[in-house]
């Protein structure tokens, strides 16, 4: 029955140019039109009152939980002697939203989006309807067909998990580095220490060649010198790939 | 065959005792018992080259994944007209660590984890087991009969979700109910405006009959009075069962 509903979709329904464009990206053409399409629907298209239920806020809530299974199983099963702490790490180098926006951009999902929001995207709508999408590929097919289809169309297809894997989000490391090529020094000033709710806080300076390039505050100061490194090299843009 | 390894670890095998009492809280009898066992293996048990595959942090990170997605699905399908903001808090109110310890203290995980740890049992132990041990279980039968398991066996059996849904965690509101009933007055005290990361800050005080009970600072007014007032619940002990 489901059979002849998609293949309706496909060829005769209203939204067959639609169901065609979700195949290309899916694999199949979904039964229930109207879910997928609502995947695609920004709150902003909405009246405040309905943007509840008709918006893909609910699908990205539903679809975020999903991912973050799948992705959670998929580097259990792949990383069977690494602790908690690496498969933690691995799990939100995927699913942040960085990512997610990356490689929502790369799937296209952009042309969908446009379609349906007459607001202008922003890079987060991306990664929101990649989540919506994937709860609406859930809804529809179940959890196991959803696991297979984030695998192998989406981790696999988008995702270098070895990159990622020894992708350095060591800063201070990477900042040195860049220096080092081209024979600036890098130092780290502590501009202040001071009392946060008890705690103590650290402001700290990064320079190079003596000239400050970007502060950063934490509880730790060893993290106040990777944030500030981090701040350093998008001001300098030198931020690596994976990480933009 | 599975049946078969089943009817031994219950009846004969040198852990029936352990399969006994698993049985009592799953609802059926583990094929894979060292894989039960090592849910209730906290790290402190093992040495620490060997604690990520010997303790039960790796099938906690699961269960946590597998369990917040559960919970997601179930509150998603009950709630059709809710937006996402009261679906993410609700889901909170289920899964943060204070709620799963009382889950898993109710459920008596306490005494399967004395049995196999030496040092002191933690609230957070607690927890943490139960996250493992839903992760065992989804490692063992998959999504589905996990899926039932946790709403038949945990959601529906400790959690009453009605109570959570109307449960008040506005503790202004609440502890102003609590002083006009003594006939106290409650006032908020701005202390401070400062700036932090270039953001204004607000530092404010709760007083009940002009006597400064708690403090609080946040980038948000209501929001630090929000907190100063649940510490001053707190301080005065009459935080409300639910969120203790």
């Amino acid at each position: 029955m489901k059979f002849l509903f998609r293949l309706y979709n496909y060829h005769f329904s209203k939204d067959k140019n639609f169901a065609k464009r979700l195949r290309s990206i899916l694999g199949f053409t979904p039964y229930n039109i109207a879910l997928f399409k609502l995947a695609f629907y920004h709150k902003s298209a909405s009246t405040e009152k309905l943007y509840a239920i008709r918006s893909n806020e609910r699908l990205e809530y539903l679809g975020d939980a999903v991912l973050g299974t799948i992705v959670a199983e998929y580097l259990f099963k792949k990383y069977p002697n690494k602790n908690e702490g690496f498969l933690t790490k691995m799990r939100s180098k995927i699913v942040k939203r960085q990512s997610l926006n990356k490689i929502a951009d790369k799937m296209g999902l952009d042309v969908f989006l446009n379609q349906y929001n007459n607001t202008k995207l922003s890079r987060s709508m991306l990664g929101n309807a990649l989540e919506a999408l994937v709860g609406a590929v859930y809804l529809e097919c179940g959890y196991y067909k959803t696991k297979n289809y984030v695998i192998n169309k989406i981790l696999r297809s988008y995702l270098d998990i070895h990159e990622l894997e020894t992708f350095d989000d060591n800063y201070k490391s990477q900042l040195l580095e860049h220096c080092q090529k081209n024979g600036q020094t890098v130092t780290y000033k502590m501009l202040a220490k001071y009392k946060f709710e008890k705690r103590d806080r650290f402001k700290v300076a990064v320079l190079i060649d003596d000239k400050k390039i970007a502060t950063a505050d934490d509880f730790n100061k060893k993290s106040a010198e990777q944030t500030a490194s981090e701040k350093a090299m998008q001001t300098l843009g030198i931020l690596t790939e994976t990480d933009s």
